[in-house]
């Protein structure tokens, strides 16, 4: 038998999923809880990846004709009742305000002064910037309306994970107005676009594209469609989501323009919204048994190197040499921006240091030694290798080879990603009962995969699967052909993906 | 007697300054009262200014070697409870979370739900960062702890007024521990320096830098240090604040750390704000009759061009001419980025939107119609300049000339707030009795000033300056020498500034 491979993480995936995720975030010292519950404390190498996903989103949206703006933290009671299915979906998992100011009784301190309207801390903000878009929109010419805003928001999860599912949540949520119901279905698919490419093309995440069922609908929405990823449990999750709302919240908060003929009409909306999630899903896309691997446009250190000084009368020699090749990386570009590149010169072990830039998952390492030097050479480790696969380089020429790196390390992280996703799709399992013996086959977290077969697209039979603890993820855009129904023997028009999800 | 001018503010700053604020932030579409009491909703122009603020800053709180982060958007009323100065100065104004859920009755929907401990919306964050700085800092190799968080805050404030006092608001918290009260300090009067320099050099806002009064400090710490603006009526703007908090903070949190020699250590800590408070400044620093003149900075759009097509034949001509224009102009750089510029090509009369982009303050217009472009030619006008001040350009020179034109604009807004400010501060007055003679001279929005004067420092004198609505400002870090105090006939080593306040 193989002696067993030391790991960074314990336990590794294969030995317990969910633990494995909690203690790569720990050791890439991303998150932890904080004394609020279900609220995270987002920590400076986790806050840096949000950042930077941030930017590159927000510079998408910018691109695609939107602005941003801000709306208040808290939605009036009232204001939630305006939409029936709305307030079904949330009213279970907010928090309340209900008083202003603090009053010491007792030597301990007591709500006071309570509010005539209770108010509830933004879940969403569909209600609270449709009132404020019912005063913009008075004629054809103020639209389309395309406005996105980047905000906290806060929905009382009974059961929470880091990232995966907390109480109070980071993201953008992207809210239009529209004249046509084309031109806001239009509006919703472009948006999914966006994030599909943010996705595959930042995150290296690959995902399908598709519509939600009926019972996953976006509460109040017509149509909602998201991305799924895989995770490398086999589960789904719902990276981003984009919403076509028809009339219905237009109609709630009085969006109402006069069209070219004088005629008023209400407007047609979406809203589309990416969060912190988003982290979570790479961490479960990327993270290997040593720890996280950041996808490189995301980094915020793409590049450490790290100075090995084996005695004292070193340590500026090889200081200076890293100096020298940090100020040539920083010079140079990737994907539009700088080198993110720093010397990790902290006076600990060279081992520790090294393992804790594995546990991070910068995406390259430079190791420089005094016997580097005499040769003008440095050591190469990437992270989408092995921990101890090196490369010996010229030092030349390993500076030049920097950005291509970067490539090749998020091109790697796609593949496998892809690679295991695709062999993790079933396309052969054709009834009910075949679904059942799959799914229950092993225990709960042994890895499965997503399901794709033709579905019937009717709402009862969402129950069936809930009851297997499986859901419809969504039924993808591209479809080649519909076939017989999985669940109801049925004909059905199109193909579903069917899995376990987060 | 002259004819009087139209203005495109009515009314002007001299017929109603606090109304003119208002017409102002309208007319330039910078933010509106929300329906929830207080918030406000700040809108795609006023966002915009925000967004560059912010990104200004960031990247100087970044250069100072400080990290972003996220916690908690609320705080559990048993944090409150453990520094008696700081909740004695918040516990009057803010929203209280009672509930985690609604309740449909009676077809209405109510609180459900109850928490064990209420939980307030952070009006700063000192106690619940303070918690978690506890767990972070074991020794003296975790020290200097550098972090900054970009957050909404609440404080119930009973009268609101938009950007200067809104019960939410947009700011950072930068939030340091430090091994020794020396770094502390050093840091706090760093990030202060930061403060002044974003003032000045970007809001083109100049500022005093000094140290706070006894009872103007934040509660809780030992010291606190802000940058006052001189608005145009006079009154003090308090721009952005640092505080060294001592010990007190890390004594309520219980953030210690083992010493180099092994002994246990209260650390001494830090914080410092800047807020959308800010744009308030912006706004009565620079804005005129006009409307709103924003620092080249800060702009959304630097330059906009305007199309002029007298006939639809012209139409294709003109804009092609103005593409080009745009597309150099682009080109450029200004302040490290390149240019903003944008075509309004809007079917909407040309008087009228020119008078949009003078109300919004876009620092340079170009305007272009047929004639121009027979001979090269377009047409300039500077928003630092009158509104029909304009000047026949050739257009490639023009194009060169515009970043040094923006740079122009910048210190002309500096130089005139700069020339405004000095004239108001008078270092005549020395005795109560005067300083009461020169406030109570006119109404209360007549025009005044900072006095600059020796005082005390007692803080018993204070009191007798809010009988007159006025309050120590600061007393300015440049000193030059004492004298006798200007309300007790004390011997005082420094001079403060006293105005009337925002």
């Amino acid at each position: 038998m193989a002696k067993q491979q030391k790991t960074a993480i314990t336990p590794t995936r294969a030995e317990d999923y969910p633990e494995w995720y909690q203690q790569v975030i720990k050791g890439a010292e991303l998150a932890e809880n904080s004394p609020v519950r279900g609220c995270m404390v987002i920590k400076p190498w986790g806050y840096g990846i949000w950042e930077r996903l941030q930017r590159q989103l927000d510079d998408r949206i910018k691109a695609t004709g939107h602005e941003n703006a801000y709306f208040p933290l808290l939605i009036p009671l009232s204001f939630m009742e305006r939409e029936a299915e709305h307030v079904e979906g949330f009213a279970k998992e907010c928090a309340v305000v209900t008083h202003h100011r603090l009053e010491e009784r007792d030597g301990k301190l007591h709500p006071a002064g309570e509010l005539e309207e209770p108010m509830i801390i933004r879940p969403t903000s569909e209600t609270i910037i449709g009132d404020t878009f019912a005063k913009w929109v008075q004629s054809y010419r103020d639209l389309p309306l395309l406005i996105n805003q980047w905000a906290n928001v806060m929905r009382w999860e009974m059961r929470t994970r880091l990232f995966l599912r907390t109480s109070e949540f980071l993201w953008q949520e992207g809210h239009t107005v529209h004249a046509t119901e084309e031109e806001a279905v239009e509006e919703t698919l472009k948006m999914l676009e966006v994030y599909r490419e943010l996705a595959e093309e930042v995150v290296a995440m690959p995902v399908i594209v598709g519509e939600k069922s009926i019972g996953e609908r976006f509460p109040g929405a017509d149509m909602t469609y998201s991305i799924e990823g895989m995770m490398q449990d086999g589960k789904a999750l719902q990276a981003a989501t984009s919403h076509y709302l028809g009339q219905n919240f237009s109609k709630a908060a009085g969006i109402r323009f006069l069209d070219e003929g004088g005629e008023l009409q209400y407007g047609y909306t979406t809203s589309w919204g990416m969060s912190t999630r988003m982290i979570g899903g790479l961490v479960m896309s990327h993270g290997d048994d040593d720890g996280l691997r950041v996808p490189p446009k995301l980094a915020p250190k793409q590049v450490i190197i790290l100075p090995v000084i084996p005695k004292d009368e070193h340590r500026n020699e090889v200081l200076e040499y890293c100096r020298e090749l940090e100020k040539d990386i920083a010079a140079l570009s990737y994907d539009d921006e700088k080198v993110r590149v720093s010397i990790d010169a902290r006076d600990i072990r060279g081992g520790e240091k090294s393992w804790q830039w594995v546990k991070r998952g910068a995406p390259l390492r430079i190791e420089v030694g005094p016997r580097d030097i005499a040769e003008q050479k440095a050591v190469l480790y990437r992270r989408d290798q092995g921990p101890k696969d090196k490369e010996f380089c010229e030092k030349r020429a390993l500076i030049n080879r920097i950005p291509a790196l970067l490539q090749e390390v998020h091109e790697n992280l796609f593949q496998q990603a892809a690679q295991f996703r695709d062999q993790h799709i079933r396309t052969d399992i054709t009834s009910a009962a075949q679904l059942r013996e799959y799914f229950t086959d092993g225990d709960e977290d042994s890895l499965k995969g997503f399901i794709r077969a033709p579905w019937c697209e009717e709402q009862e039979t969402e129950a069936t699967l809930a009851e297997m603890k499986l859901s419809v993820r969504c039924i993808p855009l591209q479809q080649e052909q519909g076939g017989t129904c999985i669940l109801t023997g049925k004909k059905a028009e199109r193909e579903a993906i069917i899995s376990r999800a987060y």
